[in-house]
């Protein structure tokens, strides 16, 4: 077998994720797709805002085929990246310069971009758990190693203590996901400036910088007035990465873009190699696209959708006895696991014909991850099956 | 310094290209757009045929924005993945399955994934001199290293005599770009089946699969009515990568796909880990035009033009003295140094005002290579120029 020995393992391991969507569609062929409650993917549930193909119709009717579809600056085109810069200064009283910004194939290739500059074999990066499955995968496939801080499972905030005792020598970045996925969680700034001392004294103790990815595609996605800090704000050496997934409902679009903070150590360094991985990796991010962000950088799909199914599932699991984290933004339900295992509770579910992700991928087992952006319809359908997997569980309704 | 070790040299490389791309902009402002002859970079200037953007502005009409915009199946959606191998293998009497297509983030994103999945560290990749220059920077992101086969400088076909002392146990992949950028050269079917000899033998001495990477980005630039091989009849142990760049015009938008032949060693297991490293690299190519390349595989931009201007330019230069390669096809014409070193010639031409890449990055020096992809007015006007060129290099024109 020729396969690269770092590979071979998520191979089998992505048959797995397969194996689920497939079981969805045959419960759906077997059972009707309106007997089926698939909460299993993070896929946006609301249209993008009609501003967004509106202004690719217009660019594709009046602009010069060979600029909208031909190549830039492999960072990106300067008037997007002018405009992010001004947007984020804005917006959070930032000072990024336009070639701060580099835009980039959606969050995960902005991710790739920075793991690819910093990682030698056998780095390490440090992600606080639960945290998105693919970061492992992104950390592997540049030749690191991750390395999980324990979730504080009280608070489901960041477990700095914990990460302190896991920085040593081969710790190059640490990635905070803000708001998180799966939890819904938001951390706050006093959350944020004591990782900041943390990391601080670490990077003193082991000579060379941190970098903190601040992976953000859930930014604009946060409820109840929540504000969501400003990460350059609090920590010094930060790369942002951003993503018009969900903001614009765009996640197939591939389009996002990284905004390296003018503060970090090495600044020029980074930034510059930023934009030659992100040129190996990628050439550039989609041209049209760029050009579409553009001007849509304030518009929204309609989030009080999200919300709505947020209070709903909320409302629905706590009543019938599910123990689940209130989200404060993006657009996931962290649900305790009231049998044993939640390997044993998605399969209740599953007999439900109730699809749930085993949090257990996301290195916190005991929960499951429910995605919310469905349609509010099917959350209202699910609910006798809920209902029915309560019960199954042994719990009991609140009052 | 937090950066890798493999990255730190390519950074510092990085910024000799953008010198150059500055410089054009210098001379520009300093003499005139119209004074300056920039034959440097490979970016079509025939637009993407009109179909194109009618298709693009069809579906934003026409169909659900979840659909356009949202996650497919991370290969790819079914419908463009059965529609490129209902294609190919109309046209090439091939027999690809939907399953065996990959949708990439163009051909870049084609080459890394397959280089991710192969590579450990330290492991070897050939390509052919003159090669693109990324593919040395594709395959030390991933960790290996590139051996290159020195070029043939009589018929700059392949090198197959040297490539077959170069494979060791280290040998994962095989690079092959045909039609060739920078020469310009189509490799015959002979060429290909004695390629295939060489590696059958140096598979079985060194005990695993070579794969060969066919880069075809310039498959439908081809001239004279020249037949261009279809890989996988002559080499088993192929993978094709594609790019829509150029047989559409459409560089900036980064689509294309893998397809990987029925035929090859470990075909399930390769198949499934190109999805998988595709998946970690980018999710998925770019949704929208991954639906609008579906119902333009067959349509082209005007490549009359390209034609014409290779005939044009090949004309003046030999006429001047300079010795070229006629290209079969792609658009780049190769010419010999006339001076001692390609860099000097780089820099005499300069001071015409003509922009040329040096071939050394090719890892062929003593050659430049033009790009012309241009206006033909630009060929037309920079014929002067060339002459001036021409007699500060002390050739004589011919009759």
């Amino acid at each position: 077998m020729a396969i690269a020995d770092r590979m071979a393992p998520l191979i089998g391991g992505s048959s797995a994720i397969r194996k689920m969507f497939e079981e969805g569609r045959q419960l759906a062929q077997e059972y009707g797709a309106e007997n089926v409650y698939d909460f299993s993917l993070g896929n946006p549930s609301v249209p993008a805002p009609a501003s967004v193909n509106e202004t690719a119709v217009r660019l594709l009717r009046n602009e010069d085929p060979l600029y909208l579809h031909g190549y830039m600056n492999n960072s990106g085109f300067e008037e997007t990246r002018q405009a992010v810069a001004d947007d984020l200064n804005k917006r959070f009283g930032a000072s990024f310069a336009m070639t701060d910004i580099i835009m980039t194939v959606g969050a995960a290739a902005g991710i790739n971009d920075i793991l690819h500059l910093f990682l030698n074999p056998g780095d390490e990066v440090i992600a606080f758990a639960p945290f998105f499955t693919e970061y492992r995968n992104y950390t592997i496939a540049a030749g690191g190693n991750l390395v999980a801080v324990p979730a504080d499972m009280e608070t489901f905030q960041l477990n700095i203590d914990a990460l302190d005792a896991l920085i040593n020598e081969k710790t190059k970045i640490v990635i905070v996901n803000n708001p998180n996925n799966p939890t819904g969680v938001i951390y706050s700034g006093e959350t944020l400036d004591r990782l900041e001392q943390v990391l601080e004294k670490a990077q003193k103790r082991i000579g060379h910088p941190i970098y903190v990815i601040s992976d953000e595609p859930y930014r604009e996605l946060v409820y109840d007035g929540c504000e969501l800090p400003f990460m350059p704000d609090h920590i010094r050496n930060c790369l942002i990465v951003y993503s018009f997934s969900k903001s614009l409902s765009l996640p197939g679009e591939r389009i996002g873009y990284v905004a390296v903070s003018p503060k970090i150590e090495d600044h020029d360094l980074v930034r510059d190699g930023i934009g030659v991985t992100n040129r190996i990796g990628s050439v550039n991010a989609p041209s049209l696209m760029q050009l579409v962000v553009r001007e849509c950088l304030n518009d929204r799909p309609k989030i009080e959708v999200y919300d709505r199914n947020r209070r709903l599932l909320y409302g629905n699991l706590t009543k019938l006895g599910f123990d689940c984290l209130m989200p404060q933004g993006a657009f996931y339900l962290f649900v305790k696991s009231p049998l044993e295992t939640s390997a044993a509770f998605v399969d209740a579910g599953r007999k439900e014909h109730i699809l749930m992700v085993d949090a257990a991928g996301f290195a916190c087992p005991g929960y499951v991850r429910l995605a919310y952006c469905v349609s509010t319809e099917m959350i209202e359908r699910s609910y006798e099956a809920f209902r029915r997997l309560a019960k199954a569980c042994g719990l009991e309704e609140r009052k």
